[in-house]
C-alpha cells in the first residue's frame, strides 16, 4: 500500500450560495489544485461527495459533472455517497484510489447545496437516512434522534444545559475566525440561556436541543488533492499525509443499539484509525469533530477516546477544548458555526487539518499541531469514518 | 497491487418487484455469500451501486442499509453513484479496496427500485443525468438523446431499423434462457416491423428508435464478493479475476462533442481495461454491452474495439453475436432483455461473466469463455467502465 499524502486543500465560504452545486464544487476543487500548484491534466481519477443533488438539485452523476466543468476528461469520476460521512467515505475511496497504485492524482471534492429546498425540505430529505420503516415513517427526525441522545446522555453523566451552550459558544468564537464559515456571531451564556429573551432567542428544537444547539443548514463545497506521498515534494506546499482512517458501522435504528448513549462505530472506528496510524488520543494535537448538535461534540470526544466516560463536559468546562487549551476541537467553528453543507463537511474537516497542520490557520492556529483527528458521523451514528492526519512526507 | 477475484456472484429476479429496494440487495448479497461460501462476518467492506434511492425510495445512506439488514457490522460501507454506470464503478471501488490491501473481502451490491415511481418519472428521473442547463431544461430524456444518435449513426453507416431489431430480437431470445431476466418475450422482425400492427405494437418512443429499441424499466439487485487472488482457493466456486479496469469521461451535454457518433469515454476506458488487462480485443470470448437503447450495442461494439468502424451492424446482421457466434454479446439478455435497474446493472454485467467464466450460464452458455468483457454506460457516455474478467486465479 502506497503512503498517500495531501498536497492542496481549499474551501468555499459556506453559507447560502448564490451559485449552482457545480459551481461550488469547481471553486473548491480549483482552489486545491492552485494551493498544490498541480497540473489539473494530471488528476486522473475523481471523488465527489454529496447526498442530495438528484432530490434536491436534480442532478445526477455529480462526479462527471465536475470533470466536465473543470475540463478534466478523461479522468475516472465517481459520488460517493454516505450521508453526512459522505465527505470522509469519498477521502476514504480517494486514498484507496493512490494507495492502491491504480490511480496516481486524485481529487476528492466535497458539495452540497441545500438552500434550494427550504428548511423543512431539507430536514425531511436528512431524515431518509433514519430506518425508513422503523423511524422515518413514524416521523423521526435526526434533531429528534439527537434530542432523544441529549437527553439520555444527559442524565447518564450529570451534563447540563449550560455545558451544551458551552459548545455553541466555543465553536461560535472559533469561527468568527474562519473566513469561510456561515455564521460568524458571537453568542454567550447570557444571551442563549440567562437573559429574559433566551427563550425566544433560542427556543427549543427537539427538547433538551434548542435553536442554537444545532448547526445550520449550509451550502458549501471543499476540496484536497492526494497523491503518492513520496510525489509530494513537487508540489508547492507543504505535505500532509494521511496515516489513519477507521470506519466503522452500526445498526441503522437508534433504539436497537443495546444502550443508544453508546456510539459504537464511534469507538470502532475511532480504535481502527488509532491502530492504522499506529498511534493513540494523546499523540493527536486537534479534532474535528461532527457537531451537528452541541451534545455529539462532547460524546464523540469521550468515545473517539479522547477524554474517559463522563469527563467531555468536564474538560470543556475547563477550556480544554478552546483554541489555546490542551486539546483543541472544532478549530474550524465545527458543523455548529462553520456550516455543514452535507456532502462538503467531511471534506471540510479534513481541509481545516490540513491548514492547521501547515500552520496557516491564522488567528485559529493551533499551536505545534502535528497530528489532527477528523471525525465524520453519518446518520445517527451508523456509519462513522474516522481520519488522521500527520504533518510532513 | 494485489490481484483481486470474484468469489461469489448472484442476481436477484429482474422486474417488477413487490419487495423493497433493501430486500432485493440482501437477496443478492446473500447469493453472493452463498454462491462463495463464505463468512459474512469475513466482509470488511461494502459497496452499494445506486442511482435513485433518495428520490425515488426516500433512503440514503444505502450502504448502511444493506450492513444493517445484512448485520455485516462494523463493515465499512460506501454508496457509489455514477448513474447507469454505478454498478461497474462500485465494483471498482470494490477492487481498489482489496488491490490496496486495505481492505480483505469486500461486498458489491448494486440494485434500483424504479418501479416505486411511475414510468414518466422515471425517465425524467434518469434524465437528471444530463447537463442540467444545456439539456435538461430543454426536455432532453435519455431516450431523445439516443434518438437523436441513432439518426446520426444510422445516416454515417446505412444501418437500418432492421438492424437495431436483430439486437432486440437476439436479446429477446437469449433473455428466454435467462431465469433472472425481466422481459421473456421472443420477438420477431415480423413483429416488431413488418406487420400491419408494426406501428401500434412497436411504436416510436423517439425517432427512430420504437418501443422495442429501448430497455425496460426494472427493480432488481445483483451483488459479487471480491478477495485477495491468492486467497480465492479458500472458496466454493472457481475465482474469476478482474484484471482489467477502465474509466473515462467525455463531455456531459452531448452536443459538445465534436462527432456526437464518436463516443470518445466508451473508447478511452475499453482501451484502458485492454492495456491493464495486457489484452486485446481479440482475447475476449463474449462481452455484456450496455444496451440500453438497441443503437448502443452496435455502436459500443465497434468504439471498444470488437469490429472496425461501420462493422457492427453487419457482424450483427451474420449472426457472429449470437450465442454460438464468433463473439457473442449480451448473452445474459442485455440490458434490452435482461433489464435495466440502473445501480444494478453494471454488477449484473459482471455476475453474467462470472456465470460464463465458470461455465455455469446453462442453456445460454457461450463455449470456451476465458475472458469476458463488460461495458457499463453512464450518462449519454460521458462516464464510462469498462472492466475485463479473466478465468482463474
Amino acid at each position: 500500500m502506497r503512503d498517500v499524502a495531501i498536497v492542496g486543500a481549499a474551501t468555499t465560504q459556506f453559507g447560502r450560495a448564490q451559485w449552482s452545486l457545480p459551481k461550488m464544487l469547481c471553486e473548491a476543487a480549483h482552489g486545491a489544485i492552485t494551493d498544490a500548484g498541480a497540473d489539473p491534466k494530471a488528476i486522473d481519477s475523481v471523488y465527489v461527495a454529496n447526498m442530495g443533488a438528484a432530490h434536491n438539485n436534480r442532478q445526477a452523476g455529480l462526479a462527471s459533472v465536475l470533470v466536465d466543468r473543470m475540463n478534466l476528461y478523461p479522468a475516472a469520476a465517481d459520488t460517493v455517497e454516505n450521508g453526512p460521512a459522505s465527505g470522509a467515505s469519498a477521502v476514504k475511496n480517494g486514498f484507496l484510489a493512490v494507495a492502491s497504485g491504480m490511480f496516481d492524482c486524485v481529487l476528492v471534492a466535497g458539495g452540497e447545496r441545500m438552500r434550494e429546498v427550504n428548511n423543512f425540505e431539507a430536514t425531511e430529505f436528512v431524515s431518509f437516512l433514519s430506518h425508513r420503516y422503523a423511524e422515518y415513517i413514524y416521523g423521526v427526525t435526526l434533531p429528534s434522534l439527537a434530542g432523544m441522545f441529549a437527553r439520555l446522555w444527559m442524565d447518564k453523566h450529570g451534563v447540563t444545559p449550560e455545558h451544551l451552550a458551552m459548545v455553541a459558544i466555543k465553536n461560535h468564537a472559533n469561527a468568527m475566525n474562519n473566513r469561510a464559515a456561515h455564521i460568524k456571531m458571537p453568542v454567550t451564556m447570557e444571551g442563549l440561556l440567562h437573559s429574559p429573551d433566551a427563550s425566544m432567542n433560542n427556543p427549543y428544537v427537539a427538547d433538551p436541543l434548542r435553536f442554537f444547539d444545532c448547526c445550520p443548514v449550509s451550502d458549501g463545497a471543499a476540496a484536497v488533492l492526494l497523491v503518492a506521498a513520496d510525489k509530494a515534494k513537487d508540489f508547492a506546499k507543504k505535505p500532509v499525509r494521511i496515516v489513519g482512517i477507521g470506519q466503522a458501522t452500526d445498526t441503522q435504528a437508534v433504539h436497537e443499539r443495546p444502550d443508544p448513549t453508546v456510539l459504537t462505530a464511534v469507538q470502532t472506528a475511532s480504535r481502527k484509525a488509532f491502530d492504522m496510524a499506529g498511534m493513540k488520543p494523546a499523540d493527536i494535537s486537534l479534532a474535528e469533530l461532527h457537531d451537528a448538535f452541541t451534545i455529539l461534540e462532547i460524546a464523540q470526544s469521550e468515545q473517539a477516546g479522547f477524554f474517559g466516560e463522563g469527563e467531555g463536559h468536564k474538560a470543556l468546562e475547563r477550556g480544554e477544548t478552546q483554541i489555546g487549551g490542551r486539546f483543541p476541537i472544532n478549530a474550524s467553528g465545527g458543523l455548529k458555526a462553520k456550516g455543514h453543507p452535507v456532502g462538503a463537511t467531511g471534506v471540510s474537516q479534513i481541509v481545516e487539518l490540513v491548514f492547521q497542520l501547515r500552520g496557516e490557520a491564522g488567528k485559529r492556529q493551533v499551536r505545534d499541531a502535528k497530528n489532527g483527528f477528523a471525525l465524520n458521523f453519518g446518520g445517527f451514528g451508523n456509519n462513522v469514518v474516522a481520519t488522521i492526519l500527520a504533518k510532513g512526507a
